[in-house]
């Protein structure tokens, strides 16, 4: 059972959006213990469309479709899955039916008779968009199933989750196997050294139990294991053999995490636990550490706010840095560091204050202070640390890197306090 | 001439992280007056990559792959390619060479002999990587092009910029034409409101300059035509003539920008030229209105910080916001947002002001005070206004939202001022 996307859309072959839509079938393929077999990225002309089809469907039963459904006249995908169908478009009661439905959930007028998303090739059913306008079609024959959406990845999503079960699934043989990707993230190790250096014999012992990968992060490389498994007795007992190996493994003092969870979701999940309250004063991430942790929900229990200090005026006058140290070290310093995390933490009573002050980059770099430098201070228990790093990159790379190191040293906070 | 990408790597298949190679290379092209025609994701086996390579090369002359070159078990790239060039792999003091270069670059001991790096398919040359250490490839054999870098986007880019212009378009044939695509970026209107409803005659008077594309974004639409031109004098006369189409369109008060740059690169432009200083009170934003400004290099110039104020501990003690008014209207409310854009202004000395309360949810939601409600104060000039928007969508989704009507409204304060 092989399953294809095809992605159709000038946007993304000219660079100005990127597909998400292949993550997100991906992951939802696999909660249901199914592969994603290969995408497929074609631009709006029917002639590339029908290659993509010929292309997938020359390999796989289940073809899925993204893009081109919307009303401009740029949007194809029905004419080309006419043709290559075979089949002609005309009106359907039962898509202005469905229309009407996705327009009335947004309180809005029901489309008239005459637009777009009223005709349907023959054979093809419309299906219901909870959430934007355009329907999704439905196709199925001589043993092939074809699922259309839209290119919108949150009408993307909501297609799959509305109709994917009910349309494909429940007619596919029932998968044999459990799947599960057993995943061990570790930090301030780079892949290579994991695998030559610290543990050489680690891959083959891993890969044992399934095909293994290695998906190198900022400041960080996940480890995971594609497991397959009869029953769930069996799936655990893997799981727990593998965690021993890890366990076992010189690696294991830069494992984090075993699972999926994020850094930022298991601070917050950790902090809540241990009802520690705590917060930024951010320089050079400008906001990006605050902007990760409120981006989980339930953090406002304990994460209760940043001071973004990107101006001097705003690290003496609101962090109370002094003036000296200022002038004495600058701004980008394990002094004002220091401070700054203090300040943080006493202005906005929190119980640690996390600080990030350092060089983003491009301008501003010296001989003493490249550019890609970072002190990161964390005060708590009525003392301060700092930490000082030196990271490669451009400006964005550099702000997320910052903001990882001031993660991690957060969590190990976290981690050490009772 | 037919340029395709071959992107191989089962972390994408499997979810675990969103390809954006495609984008580096789509508009690497377009910058060089070239297109990207299609795109394929395959698996990490030598089955499946040759499967990608035959179709590509079916349509292409130019292949580009990316992906599979590191130093682990997983990475069979070369292996996949060695077989369906009908090649053998063997060790190449040229790449021993570029692989030691590779690792010298960043201070690190030169790999043993017997390094993977080392070893090549006979006929491919090993090309430098100067944000790696994995060695990139090329081949070149009766009219196709072969080019192979790593998936790791940072060297990816490096590659095609290091290598791209002379080993592959230096010998094709010049590109005739000229290739732009111009951009016009919308606000605050649907997609399908803009050809159905204010100007219905738009889209076929913008298909005569070129093919029309039409992208919606959180809150806005970007419009683009692909212009193509015998000489820049033609393109720029056919760029003037589309800005007239614009400008005369009932769309014009909709349109905030001619081109391609970010809300808060023109946001960063427009406060730097006119000194104008600015900061964010965030609250269900979090943050990520400040990272996104301070992701534009030069920001520091105007923009001077922010307070997340997520607690309301944080909002009264940093921002001022009264007891009364958190007690009696709650946080989330005209009340408390004028007061916090002022706050903020005043406390860090900023020209403008931008508060934003709401909320994002998932909890927190009541009859009166949905999830997704959200208050924008804009404090300027001594006054404070307050916008009141209701958008649909989940957590990160509104937290985007947000905050793209609160840079909304800042720059239109920045162009305002004087």
């Amino acid at each position: 059972m092989r399953i294809g996307l095809l992605i159709i859309g000038n946007e993304i072959l000219q660079g100005k959006i990127s597909d998400s839509n292949t993550t997100l079938l991906a992951r939802y393929l696999i909660a249901h213990n199914r592969e994603l077999s290969s995408t497929m990225v074609v631009g709006d002309e029917i002639k590339s469309i029908h290659q993509g089809l010929n292309v997938l469907f020359s390999s796989c039963d289940v073809v899925i479709t993204s893009g081109g459904l919307g009303p401009t006249q740029d949007d194809v995908t029905k004419e080309a899955l006419a043709s290559w169908f075979k089949s002609n478009i005309s009106y359907s009661q039962e898509a202005f039916e469905v229309a009407s439905k996705n327009y009335q959930r947004f309180n809005r007028p029901v489309p008239s008779q005459d637009h777009p998303y009223c005709y349907l090739p023959q054979g093809f059913i419309a299906l219901e968009n909870s959430t934007g306008f355009a329907p999704g079609l439905f196709m199925q024959s001589e043993g092939k199933y074809l699922l259309s959406g839209p290119g919108v990845p949150r009408e993307f999503k909501s297609l799959l989750e509305d109709h994917f079960a009910s349309l494909i699934l429940s007619q596919l043989p029932k998968s044999e196997e459990l799947i599960e990707l057993y995943t061990v993230r570790t930090k301030r190790i780079p892949e290579e050294k994991i695998f030559k250096v610290v543990d050489p014999t680690l891959w083959e012992k891993l890969a044992a139990f399934g095909s293994v990968s290695s998906l190198p992060h900022i400041m960080g490389v996940d480890i995971g294991v594609t497991l397959k498994a009869q029953s769930s007795r069996e799936m655990e007992n893997k799981k727990s053999q593998l965690k021993k190996i890890f366990l076992h493994s010189p690696l294991a003092g830069h494992i984090w995490h075993f699972g999926v969870t994020s850094l930022e979701e298991l601070i917050v999940r950790v902090a809540n636990e241990k009802k520690i309250t705590y917060g930024f004063a951010e320089s050079c991430t400008g906001g990006l550490c605050s902007h990760r942790i409120t981006s989980v929900s339930g953090c406002s229990q304990t994460f209760l706010g940043s001071v973004v200090s990107y101006a001097e005026s705003v690290k003496s006058s609101i962090l109370g840095v002094s003036e000296q140290t200022l002038a004495k070290f600058s701004a980008v310093s394990e002094q004002a560091a220091s401070e700054m995390a203090q300040g943080v933490a006493q202005k906005l009573k929190l119980d640690i204050g996390i600080s990030i002050t350092g060089l983003a980059g491009p301008g501003g770099g010296s001989s003493l202070t490249p550019v890609g430098t970072v002190y990161i201070g964390v005060w708590a228990r009525g003392k301060s640390s700092v930490y000082h790093y030196h990271f490669p990159g451009e400006r964005e790379q550099l702000k997320q890197r910052f903001s990882q190191g001031a993660l991690y040293l957060l969590l190990e906070e976290l981690q050490r306090e009772n």
